[in-house]
């Protein structure tokens, strides 16, 4: 049960972000320009991003729904869950793999990040505006897990749960969805 | 020195802020509504919440940024310090020691926040809007923490730095003072 009262039959973090609309919105276009706006990694690659730093986190709602976005763009299951599983080893790019690293040393600390973790992604084709998107993007996720897990909101165990918010998210984008409820 | 290249001259966030303006809007947007908007929290206390969080993320630029706006609201540098040094002794009120443990420790992990917690601080009036802040100011913490540290910015020594860019912010905000620069 939620630490607080949130509207009904909104999962994860959509009960908090309807229970507080004014903080929502610059959350829903920060993580719209960062994962869907314009920019040389996929939204695939981005989603990537979210959902091994979400499963660092463990937080099981963030994971789950942006794991299926990521499948969505990049039309493999096997992929995303081979970056969650062990992502040094998975079917991405060697730049990716940079990119993951420092996004998983960024769930833990900022501090965590090294120059070789840079050099290795420099080495591999990795641009400044992609390390630090994939800075921002661990650390905005380390702030969603946050507030997801925070306030304990519920995370349904239906995979096809987030399949089709994934479908409707790859689709419309977040700020959108948040707003769009499923006959699920 | 930075992980990538940012503009000269700009401490902490306000580096990779300038050099991603698309996604610093949102930010300083997100942070302007938590921290000054409407709220039952004053304008200090909120920062409280987000030095104490910066504290124990170790981030040192917002540790003293927040820490010197707090100051400013505040107008006492020993309740600030005491804060940080430890919330639980401090003088501040029994509400805000409940809401200060609920956001040191969702720096940890938002799993680590408990039912005990939410019932101290409804005990000492908490609502549940100031609830949802604090976890969420926390949150947002954990990301600017590990967006100004995983980029290796700079925090300059001075606290004579942080108090002139603490009274730009108490009296102008975040999203405007981001982008003035001060002669110093």
């Amino acid at each position: 049960m939620p630490h607080i009262e949130l509207p009904d039959g909104l999962a994860g973090i959509r009960g908090p972000m309807a229970f507080r609309p004014e903080t929502a919105a610059p959350i829903n276009e920060l993580v719209d320009i960062l994962l869907r706006g314009p920019n040389t990694l996929t939204p695939g690659e981005r989603e990537l991003i979210a959902a091994s730093v979400s499963s660092r986190n463990a937080c099981r709602y963030c994971q789950m729904i942006h794991g299926a976005v990521a499948v969505r763009h990049l039309g493999s299951e096997s992929i995303v869950a081979d970056v969650i599983c062990d992502f040094e080893h998975a079917g991405v790019s060697d730049k990716m793999k940079a990119l993951l690293a420092i996004a998983r040393k960024v769930a833990d600390s900022g501090k965590h990040v090294t120059t070789l973790d840079i050099a290795r992604a420099r080495e591999h084709g990795a641009t400044d505006v992609e390390i630090h998107d994939a800075v921002l993007i661990a650390a905005v996720f380390c702030m969603c897990n946050r507030y997801v897990d925070g306030l304990a909101t519920s995370a349904p165990d239906d995979a096809a749960f987030y399949r089709a918010r994934a479908a409707l998210v790859a689709e419309h984008g977040y700020a959108v969805s948040a707003a769009t409820n499923l006959d699920t």
